[in-house]
């Protein structure tokens, strides 16, 4: 961090001005920047646990509870893993410069489409530290300058891990402004970075709906919306009771904390009969608390009576809705009208009812006889995961480092006018 | 236009709805749909050539000047060119269901990323009644439902305009509220449309650059930025004289009042007394009017002396600010000061500055040794244009059909779960 006081437009200015040189980086400089980040994570191992004890002291004198404290918390192997995240995203393919369009115009002018880096990325986080290193890899290794807001619970912990990147950058030569927060400005770094058209060029929000809320709201940087999702598994009629019973239990239990977690069971009424009593079974038995309307409610004593709050829920626990519904039809309309378009999930031996699923259901990722739990960014191979977009401008689903990038025409002539 | 009165949120509810027919039709059925429109706007010549007159009367009263008024008129002549317009945009490749990315996960799980219609697109536009049209007919051929908010100086105009395309839509089978106007609600209406988040899903402003500013500041829909171009031609030490001045001539003369037309020529200083005489007299012969800083100035005593607002007025006229500069690095930074980020074109036959030119510009499209007037969805090849964006998110340049359109993740599994 600078010792000279500046002010926050000032800041984002600097980092603009590094986004040139960080643009302009090839592969392997990119990876050596990234590998000394990483070497000087684990260097500094130790100032970095010892700042993250003061967010932890002061975490438990606000009484932010065990399950925060756990996620705030930076140990030795915490930082370890982070250091080998980086070196991680330090070998991904590098997205910038890669020829996605060509076209020779009949006078000769040749075009060519190319990934650029975006410039400046703006993040606005909470709680976990290493969301901090995390973005901040993600965006140099494809050309990025980034200016991070975290929350304010991880403050000592985020300045200590932007002082040491940023230390890396200036020991490779390479300003070390491509790394910036705006944490020490309280509410007005957020406010300017959600402002500050012409300096940033997209910003990032990761957190809860609620912060997500805020940021699309106030900004006029261009958001990359990510996160909530009222996930639906939709148990078809012709669906086989082994792969619902499992897919279900997968996609509710697996890790019930995300966002690609099920919140809401559709089950077909001709196949109530069939799935439920089992299903509901295995759920219990998974320590799942079912919310069910009156049908599911007739099938198992445990089941709460599920109000219409229930199918807005984004539980994010061992809390589930169930419903049954008449048809397919009802089914897509209850998705239409409760879905964050992130991930629904059919099950069904129906090719035509499956076709119609994937056709009609609006959302980034939609699957037939599978686990919503996919719709990830590692699983979908891309190495790395920048958030999962539920907008449906510039990037849906899983953002690997593509969609860090932008595109840029590049034309070569000689002496071409407009006739 | 129903004749029931409904609220804009309910209008924009029912181009929701809409959407989703829209979405679901063939290449052949959306080619069937616009030829029907083309027909209707030919066979409905009188009704539009008389709405318009109502609108060009108010504009005589309003003394809005000839320059607007015939930008303002249809005549059957140009109400039969509208018709061809949507003609073409009939046959255009359709850009729904292109497969723009496949894997299959190691578990089996197959995975499709395809091309999908945003859903509803709003648009924001001022004066000329054929944007109504052409707007309308590139949102349905890429399967989108639209919401229109024209100029109030077009209202009797853009009205027949839709009544005629929602007419159209109905006789072919399809809902009219696929195509939808929000100018009855006067401000009421634009304002709903830059707020309809969850209703509209992208919003495409068409005009003038405070117009385009107001709908980017004020919306929390997504936008894509169109327009703004202050142009640069740099003409560097190397320029060829010939090159240097057709293509100057042409970007700034061809036409003057679009956004792809050069408003700033910087000229190497080693290359001032080469090319700037005789570029000068070729400028005053063909009408232009030169801005420029002493060293200009010293050229030709017509040089109009430039103030610092010359370098950031996007002229839209004939005339042209021209700067003198020391090298290439003085190019790039005064285009980084004042460029829009739209096009700019290097003269140069130096590759080492060629190359720098196009990695180190951050505009649409950067180009060498040729005009800036070839950044077009139609030159490019597009066969039709949306509009040119000058953001980095989503769109970048030229935007054809396939720019409105987003992608979807289809993944066909038997039984996967996450291990």
């Amino acid at each position: 961090m600078t010792t000279i006081a500046v002010s926050v437009q000032e800041r984002l200015r600097l980092a603009k001005d590094a986004a040139r040189q960080i643009g302009l980086l090839d592969a392997d400089a990119k990876t050596s920047l990234l590998n000394a980040i990483a070497d000087a994570l684990d260097a500094a191992t130790d100032d970095i646990v010892l700042a993250n004890a003061d967010d932890l002291e002061r975490g438990r004198t606000n009484a932010i509870g065990d399950a925060l404290l756990d996620r705030l918390r930076l140990d030795a192997g915490r930082v370890a893993a982070l250091a080998a995240a980086v070196r991680d995203v330090a070998v991904l393919p590098d997205p910038v410069g890669r020829v996605l369009d060509r076209r020779t115009l009949p006078n000769g002018l040749a075009l060519e489409k190319v990934a650029v880096p975006f410039g400046v990325v703006g993040s606005i986080y909470e709680a976990r530290p290493n969301v901090t290193v995390d973005i901040a890899a993600l965006a140099l290794r494809s050309g990025n300058a980034v200016v991070l807001r975290g929350g304010s619970a991880a403050q000592s912990s985020n300045a200590a891990l932007v002082t040491v990147m940023r230390g890396a950058l200036a020991s490779q030569g390479v300003s070390p402004e491509a790394v910036q927060t705006v944490d020490d400005f309280g509410r007005d770094g957020a406010r300017a970075l959600m402002n500050a058209r012409g300096l940033v060029d997209v910003l990032v929000p990761r957190g809860s709906a609620s912060l997500i809320e805020t940021v699309v709201t106030e900004s006029t940087v261009p958001v990359i919306e990510t996160g909530a999702g009222v996930v639906h598994v939709y148990l078809d009629e012709t669906a086989r009771a082994d792969w619902a019973r499992e897919i279900v239990l997968n996609a509710k239990t697996q890790r019930p904390s995300v966002c690609n977690a099920v919140e809401t069971v559709l089950v077909h009424r001709a196949a109530a009969d069939r799935l439920l009593p089992e299903l509901l079974v295995s759920l219990a038995e998974a320590g799942v608390s079912v919310h069910g309307d009156p049908t599911v409610a007739g099938y198992d004593p445990r089941v709460v009576a599920a109000t219409d709050a229930d199918w807005a829920a984004e539980y994010l626990s061992l809390d589930l809705a169930v419903r049954v519904v008449d048809d397919l039809d009802a089914a897509l309309d209850h998705i239409r009208r409760y879905s964050t378009h992130h991930t629904e999930s059919i099950i069904t031996d129906d090719d035509t009812a499956a076709q119609r699923f994937l056709a009609e259901v609006d959302s980034a990722v939609v699957l037939v006889n599978a686990s919503t739990r996919f719709t990830d960014g590692g699983e979908f191979g891309f190495g790395a995961e920048v958030g999962i977009s539920t907008q449906k401008l510039h990037a849906r689903g899983p953002m690997g480092l593509a969609e860090l990038t932008s595109t840029k025409w590049l034309g070569r002539g000689d002496g071409q006018v407009r006739v």
